[in-house]
């Protein structure tokens, strides 16, 4: 598979690959919300502060439907970037890989069925604890029953995220954990020190080191639903956690709870692994010894410039689409070329 | 498979063992709920009337936990007859079919997580419509979508339901289609009379026979939501219908949107198909030439008399009983002297 890369552990990257190649595969979304994205200038998921909370269900419609429900412009920005959701779609479809929409505390129900995890929203970290410790317990109880369902309904899990502002509470978990490295990002200027001073925030409230405290102080519901999901999808199927730094701070979150990182991989895009301001092998290195599989896309070579911005830096990944990208290679045997052929049709539908 | 008996179709119900043997399966419970169980005396599903709407909820919680969430009592009645899900959590477990509720419109949230369909309950359809036409729509178009999800996940997909006063309901939506038959009761004496009058006073509001105008004056959530997740997980892989009548309104209307008994089996109890005052072959059959499979179970010689009253007509079938049975049967291999012998073990747990 010559356009997925192996970074990390390389034998066990070889492995996954030979264990999931023309497997079976589910796709499955956790949408979700923390009040730290209203901070002025912490993220651009969502051109406008009132758009922020349709970033989830919008990113999860558009990978069902392949339009947006819950609001009526198309996804992306007014100069045609347009959200990684449109790289899910395409390579969830092409490999018709089943996709679930879980939704882990988004503001607004994505108008399609998803399964519930009955949470609330997270609050702003800089301000006041994300979530309560009691449904930091309800995300992983309940994130290990779904993890049961979807383990044993396919060979591999993939499971992705679309939380706005959710690489500040990752940095937040990351450095609660002791975890170095800065924090990936969905703009081109990574708004660090902004990031680094909520966190710092949310760290003086930090009364110890247990992990549940940890995500009730510093994280979002997502984190505790995707370690839960971990936990036992991973006992009996494989799992590609698709993403970059968010699903380092998981896979830090599990790991307290004894998860060893069996079956399991990082998936995402070449964009976030190259990111100079983030350094996600050395963070996923630091927590456990997995491979990360990288999807080598060739948007720099699309003839559509809102593609080529990923490749220059913008959006990068988000809404698993490294991840479902390296899915549907597995799955099906095709390349970023033929991948990205695909993409700019998907484009073309939308614009 | 000896203790399974196939009803209807005996070609295509030998067909459908032979494809579904040592298969994988996934069971759904699809709960939901009409005010129509609020008529007194209609349902025993519920002891008293504040319970009811527990109904759903608690099925689905004792399926997944072993014993009731929402509720503090044991889910039996007084003299120790059990909830139908007490077979169907011993069938599941015994052969690791993995399962899933989905939220069709319940009155309460059970306490799991769930696919939420965004429906409300239905209304009792002696006074008022059962649900919108958009609802009905809106259902058919969401189980549309879980049903592409399910099927695309296994070799077989059962889907139970749990609505008490749900057999009121499937009566309406019978006589809505012009099927004839009695529909069959979770009570020894059929409360018939009742049933009929209800349905009676909510003909009078049908204005056409659009099959939409039939289920939104006559129906509940539940029946449109399995007829949409049927009509597309059985183009993909098998279907198993697991109740009874409920199943038969189910089918009239999935068949009315052109549905053709593609892939799809009715999974059920003897003691529904033995139930004198319902005629459950002779419904289906007025349907759709399917095969309709049969747990021969044999809690008549249990030494237990809760699990005897099943075979002397009480509750009979419900929470997908007879679905699960058939689906642990041919999945394991198992005959169902050993399924009762898991059934007491399991009945001893909760006493």
């Amino acid at each position: 598979m010559h356009d997925i890369e192996i970074l990390g552990n390389k034998e066990k990257g070889l492995e996954f690959i030979k264990q999931t190649e023309q497997k079976k595969f589910i796709f499955s979304l956790v949408i979700s919300y923390t009040e730290t994205s209203e901070i002025p200038g912490i993220t651009m998921a969502g051109e406008h502060p009132d758009l922020i909370k349709f970033t989830g269900p919008a990113d999860a419609e558009f990978i069902h439907y392949g339009y947006c429900r819950s609001i009526s412009v198309i996804p992306m920005t007014p100069d045609g970037k347009p959200t990684p959701a449109l790289l899910t779609k395409t390579a969830l479809e092409a490999a018709s890989i089943p996709s679930v929409v879980i939704n882990a505390g988004s503001k607004v129900s994505p108008k399609l069925p998803f399964i519930d995890m009955g949470l609330d929203c997270g609050k702003n970290i800089g301000k006041e604890p994300a979530l309560s410790l009691d449904d930091v317990g309800k995300a992983v109880e309940y994130g290990r029953i779904i993890g049961r369902f979807l383990g044993a309904s396919t060979d591999c899990v993939i499971i992705g995220e679309s939380i706005p502002g959710g690489t500040t509470t990752a940095l937040g978990v990351l450095e609660g954990f002791g975890i170095t490295g800065f924090v990936s990002s969905s703009m081109p200027k990574n708004p660090v020190n902004l990031k680094i001073q909520t966190v710092k925030d949310g760290l003086k409230r930090l009364r110890s080191k247990d992990p549940f405290e940890i995500i009730s102080q510093l994280g979002d519901p997502m984190i505790p639903t995707i370690a839960g999901i971990l936990s036992t999808a991973s006992e009996i199927s494989r799992v590609i956690l698709a993403g970059g730094t968010q699903m380092a701070a998981v896979l830090a979150f599990a790991k307290s709870m004894g998860f060893d990182g069996k079956n399991t991989a990082i998936g995402t895009t070449s964009y976030v692994t190259e990111d100079n301001s983030a350094n996600l092998v050395n963070m996923i290195l630091q927590i456990l010894d997995i491979p990360i599989l990288v999807a080598k896309l060739k948007l720099a070579e699309s003839k559509i410039s809102g593609l080529n911005s990923y490749a220059e830096g913008f959006v990068k990944e988000g809404a698993g689409a490294g991840g479902a990208s390296i899915g549907c290679m597995l799955k099906t045997g095709i390349d970023a070329k033929g991948l990205l052929d695909l993409t700019e049709k998907e484009y073309s539908k939308i614009t």
